[in-house]
């Protein structure tokens, strides 16, 4: 008993003040369970859950009941149907009766101010729980079993379920209730073998006994070697991603990419595997070579849909069909196609003044300059350009026409400096490093539907200012805060 | 094909210039990947060992040695009395079998200049691997299974083991043999169930599948699942010792409390973990209660006959016979009983002049002071003491008499400002929180076997600097760089 309280005050943090919620099926494990913490000192609430699944229910509750009150501790109850449950979500019924059962004990914990639900789970549960686990080939989250003390968010953010039992044996409590003049009941379904769990414990168990005569005492060690190294892993991970997730939106999450250069490639499987886990809850597995590539920040494409890209400063994991933010880019929308002018405005699209919207944030503005400095050429920022005013519009009565548009299939342009030849849009767009993604919606600026300038990466060649210019038009786009 | 040239190159790790030394013992697995590995074109080596375990042992050399020849493989082998080896070491067949193939093995690579050791294990064998582990209750090392590339330094300080068929089945490896026209051998002691692997394959994995039809499939993918976690735990805990070792001895690890201090509970445990298994390379596993407390920087015994104890600035994972470094405190050795004087000097030690060492580097010093200021009477380093010099010998003959020495039994001193009472100098100890070891052999300067100072803690009263005090004593105990 000494272990006891080191357990319940270390591992399980409870206190003495708060009520603790004790779950009680009316088994060995739970019923020494409550009698513990209440030899203890603990407040306690007693709660048990019908299952509605054999006819001994409603008399087992009676028992539980007959138990708390005897201990002067108060009594919570709650039944609910879990065949039709399991039947309507297409649950097995193990699966059912632990979700109903939670929800209720959870729900009562809250009404209750406990400070915690405490379950009766032994180390032969750990034993048959690690066991599960690694049949069905689970990473560490798995192998490592169940913990002292842990919140499970689905059914409470903050009242943790603690399992202060975990270094009993289920023989411990038996002998615990029998010292103690305790009667508990023996559920006939824990020797039903159609149940996977029981399968493990009655049949599998002992035959694994035969390979490893302390198979279950191994088992828990392993499931508490696990824990730690799971801890810290944990840990590590989560201070990392906070570091280096820039963005997480509907199907992608977006990774700074100098944060994930200097870490290692160890540390970027695991964010990678964190992100896709994350993107597809129900995803079993990552393929292995996938993440290899992924790791080494090559582009991949990783199961579930899922494909790892770089694209400049960032690195996205992204679903295939993930509308990814373009909020870094200037973009034109089906809406835009906008006019603006030097003197007069006219539009389809939200413009104010000399200026309009790109949306995201993006605002393209344009000013007459009547007198042109060598200095304003020199000015190397590629989200301003100086083209010359008189051939942009019609020079009889001073207004130039400026038209905003994304590309057209096989268009060419002249950029600055290639006097008389001319490329294809698609190939600048290549050579530029412009991310795929970005090409179709990038702003171009149109006179008479000749391109003047593709936004912030070239003037054409014939709008440019020369010697002769006379009056120029500074077309300028930035990003508002 | 085309994975296993991204495998050999990627996960392997391995080059076509330098050859690789493939471990052949005539089976399927090994016989594929000798074929495999020529016609990709790497340069090779064929090695086999002859455990002379079986009378067709000899015959499964030639064929290997023909299986090399007609490939043009150069071809190397070696032969033991595994049996004998196994008796006389106290080791299983498997073990004793193991340990003296990859000796030799490795002992060729080496000679023939070879970049690797490549073995034929496949995803069976992993799976094998993985149950094995599981059954023993093992932790992350051995539940990640085998590795793609593994420096193996009991054997090897550099060339790795790599293992390029990791993703086939047993099966595929048969497959291949049989459309390349090759013939290989079947080891009838692979059906030979008392070997514990031999159960596992023939058994035990048979009686899973009743589980998880694909236990096999389930058992590689948590290898590789924990081989990623396991690479990122390896490299935080690496970083932290690092950081956190400040000495490393014979039965002890000292770490830097504040370097401990400034990490999680989580990364403690895994340090004091590697630091029990460095320290008992044959330990089991940690006592996890004690591992606990000894992430939550408490004194805890840990398995094993290890202590984990906080010492001033340092935390001590130590064996209980370990000698631990006295090298951060002045220390008596038994030699010692040394006598230093003002202006003579008469030892058993080694002295010089008006100094002695007291070992590790330290030193303690003695000056006369003929000028007494406030100022030095306020110098707060508690490595320097003041002593009324007419108090400490013979004033007739102006000489001063002091001996350093460690305690007595039940001895007591009268500290300084407390005048008329004194305290037994154990209670001082404990009371200044000097650790417990270092108590034995604190040096004490004496004059007239009486305590003047205890050094680096407290003056006795009565040898003082007064308002009287003609001449002065300077002590001083300093340790050499």
């Amino acid at each position: 008993m000494g272990d006891m309280r080191e357990i319940l005050e270390q591992q399980c943090g409870l206190n003495k003040t708060d009520p603790v919620l004790a779950a009680v099926s009316g088994g060995p494990d739970s019923v020494a369970l409550l009698h513990l913490l209440r030899g203890l000192g603990y407040p306690l609430v007693c709660a048990t859950f019908n299952h509605r699944l054999r006819p001994e229910a409603a008399d087992e509750v009676a028992y539980v009941r007959h138990a708390a009150e005897s201990l002067g501790v108060p009594f919570v109850t709650d039944s609910a149907d879990v065949a039709a449950y399991a039947g309507a979500e297409g649950l097995s019924i193990e699966e059912a009766a632990r979700t109903l059962r939670y929800r209720f004990l959870f729900r009562a914990a809250r009404e209750a101010g406990a400070q915690a639900v405490a379950a009766g789970h032994t180390a032969d549960d750990q034993a048959e729980t690690v066991l599960m686990h690694f049949l069905r080939g689970a990473g560490l989250a798995g192998l490592k079993g169940m913990s002292a003390r842990l919140v499970l968010p689905v059914f409470d953010p903050e009242i943790p379920l603690v399992r202060p039992l975990l270094a009993w044996q289920r023989a411990d409590t038996e002998a615990y209730c029998r010292e103690n003049g305790l009667a508990p009941l023996y559920d006939p379904s824990n020797a039903d073998t159609t149940y996977f769990r029981n399968r493990l414990r009655h049949e599998l168990i002992p035959a694994l006994e035969s390979y490893n005569p302390r198979i279950r005492q191994a088992l828990v060690r392993t499931a508490l070697a696990l824990q730690g190294d799971e801890a810290l892993l944990a840990e590590v991970i989560e201070a990392a991603w906070q570091k280096s997730v820039l963005e997480q939106g509907t199907g992608f999450v977006a990774f700074e990419r100098a944060a994930l250069e200097s870490g290692s490639p160890a540390l970027r499987r695991n964010l990678f595997k964190r992100a896709a886990f994350t993107l597809r809850p129900g995803l079993r597995d990552v393929d292995f070579a996938a993440l290899e590539r992924a790791a080494a920040l090559q582009s991949a494409d990783l199961t579930g849909g899922l494909r790892l890209f770089v694209e400049g400063a960032k690195i996205y994991l992204a679903a295939y069909e993930a509308d990814l933010p373009f909020s870094d880019w200037p973009q034109v929308g089906e809406q835009f196609s906008v006019i603006s002018d030097q003197f007069s405005v006219s539009s389809r699209a939200p413009v104010e003044g000399n200026q309009c919207s790109l949306g995201e944030g993006w605002l393209l503005t344009c000013e007459p300059v009547l007198l042109i400095t060598e200095h304003w050429l020199l000015i190397t920022d590629p989200w301003s350009a100086w083209l010359d005013a008189d051939l942009t519009g019609d020079t009889l009565t001073g207004t130039s026409r400026l038209r905003v548009r994304a590309m057209r299939a096989g268009e060419r342009f002249q950029p600055l400096g290639m006097s008389g030849a001319s490329v294809k849009l698609q190939d600048f767009f290549v050579n530029v490093k412009l991310p795929r993604r970005a090409r179709k919606k990038w702003p171009l600026v149109c006179v008479n539907d000749e391109i003047a300038w593709v936004v912030g990466l070239r003037l054409a060649h014939p709008f440019r200012v020369t010697e002769k210019t006379k009056r120029a038009l500074h077309l300028q786009i930035k990003r508002l805060p």
